[in-house]
């Protein structure tokens, strides 16, 4: 990103000095010590260049996803994919996103020079998609793009649903960046849909999962080879890191590590939601790591001059003033955000 | 890379394993041990995102190139911004390449669906570009791309031939990733010309210099803020991993290591050269840390039979069949590389 610009997402650490950070959703249990192990390990071998076709890490992948390998194309973190995904569209049609939605498919999409239309999933609905969606005019767009759990919601969509907006032949990218983090992530069904749709793509990462943000690494998924090419080819040969290829190869060799987290990370969603609602806020219904929450008040500033920060979604469209995203953090941090919620909102 | 897609570069060692690798023109002394050092630390703090500026590093490195912070925009290696390159470039014009060169220039114009036209340096010459280069309508191009040293030659551009050619106000696309390894790096002329041509971009990498290529980190230079930023909006925000830009900042406060790496490599290249010439090979004149040469015979399978890999430059255009470029190693090993070739030679 360049200098002059205007980092419109959270996590902004390098800014907000020394805060607490509810504004960054990844598994709070931390990065495990042997995917750390394994990209520090990496660092010594980094006198080479990495993998391009990231073999070793696709292979790992394709278990894990119940897919065949030839399926998975890796990235620089899921959002590289994002912009990949939308320079391999053609140009003719206009792309339709799903909001609110995290702002990188638009900003892929005007990087692409696509033009995007917006469905607007709706307030009054929880912001779950239902069958109203299926009355958009698939035909009229290049492509459908939306998340599941969508960030910054958390719903998810019935699988059913994906599946019908699929049989429309359309491009449709989900990103299911959050799903591992659900209790009972889909990789089954998943994988069932891909293998019958080639129209598909989805998106996930270790970022979220494995509290790996820093050493980027994402993966898409299709049945369409051609067009996972095409997306390959819109960025250059050695976009993985040796570090993030390494750290993904041990992630997926981590047992029941993810799991064991995400029941902690569930029972505290879960806490929190009902605290923050006994307190007066909207608690939309989120299925992952973080929770979306209406306030009447400034939170965002009132907390971040306590100290902690969160995600202002003012900036997402079909949300605006008032929306505000927390991440779920370890018991003891969820603790302190509460107690300083009831602070502020008293 | 996706799995499937050909991988036309040198540094294969993943298909090659076990050879002395002379494919790849990397620092022979590999990685200062403060670089590596500062890069395990960085997988720590990995459980945080990356700056998305980089601004610690881009500090680091305006210091180093003598240029303002904001004439710099970081990147997931060289690669990368090549890419971004070509996707901010407008879509009217074809793009004038210098070639030989390096084949990302092609593979991105061809991502950005942008024609490309070629001018191709003369073999009698010694691939030196020389005035004749000006007689191009360089008014018909958004753009034109050159490397200095080039590569696959070694050979570099007179600074004076570089601004003729600026002056003209195309787009100037310098890749100068192999500067920092020749005798008299020109950063100071450099920065000279890039404040007084807002159409000049410069590119640099820490990949070949500090030996890194695994850890992915290149920056762009260029007076011209609002191209810098439309180069950034056509990549994700985070393209920068949080090793890689403590590698940066690591590798730019490593003093004098790189100036007495070079001192080595220089009289190795000479050595080199010499020795190459004395059993029959044309050896072309680089001043950087490989040589080009060209052979009768097929170098390329004869040198890999007896475990050394070496770069076929017979896909260059403006090469073909019997080029072969050749990395400058450490001592010991340059010498195992001349007693090899004498055999096949004979």
């Amino acid at each position: 990103m360049y200098i002059d610009e205007q980092n419109p997402h959270g996590g902004d650490i390098y800014t907000h000095r020394g805060c607490l950070d509810f504004s960054a959703n990844i598994n709070p249990f931390g990065m495990p010590a042997a995917v750390r192990a394994a990209a520090e390990s990496a660092v010594a071998q980094s006198v080479a260049y990495p993998d391009p076709a990231c073999r070793a890490l696709a292979e790992k992948i394709a278990l894990y996803e119940g897919v065949p390998r030839r399926m998975i194309l890796c990235g620089n973190g899921a959002a590289e994919l994002i912009y990949a995904f939308a320079y391999a569209l053609p140009k003719e049609k206009p792309v339709l996103l799903i909001c609110p939605a995290f702002c990188e498919y638009a900003a892929a999409c005007s990087a692409a020079d696509l033009p995007f239309a917006q469905y607007f999933l709706k307030r009054e609905n929880g912001f779950r998609a239902d069958a109203d969606l299926l009355s958009a005019d698939f035909a009229a767009y290049g492509a459908v793009m939306l998340a599941s759990p969508n960030n910054p919601t958390g719903v998810s969509i019935d699988l059913s649903l994906l599946e019908e907006m699929a049989k429309r032949g359309v491009h449709l990218f989900c990103d299911m960046c959050f799903d591992d983090l659900t209790d009972t992530p889909r990789r089954e069904e998943v994988s069932r849909l891909l293998l019958r749709y080639p129209n598909l793509v989805v998106l996930k990462a270790f970022t979220k999962s494995f509290a790996m943000p820093g050493l980027r690494l994402g993966y898409a998924m299709c049945a369409d080879g051609e067009f996972l090419c095409r997306m390959s080819q819109k960025t250059q040969g050695w976009n993985v890191s040796l570090p993030a290829q390494a750290a993904g190869v041990a992630a997926l060799s981590c047992g029941d590590w993810l799991c064991d987290t995400v029941r902690v990370i569930s029972a505290e969603r879960r806490r929190i939601a009902e605290s923050l609602q006994a307190m007066g806020l909207a608690v939309y219904a989120s299925e992952t790591d973080f929770l979306l929450v209406y306030a009447k008040c400034d939170l965002y500033s009132r907390l971040l001059a306590r100290g902690i920060l969160v995600r202002d979604c003012a900036n997402y469209p079909g949300l605006g003033k008032g929306f505000y995203r927390i991440a779920v953090r370890l018991p003891g941090e969820n603790d302190r955000l509460l107690s300083v919620m009831k602070e502020v909102l008293s």
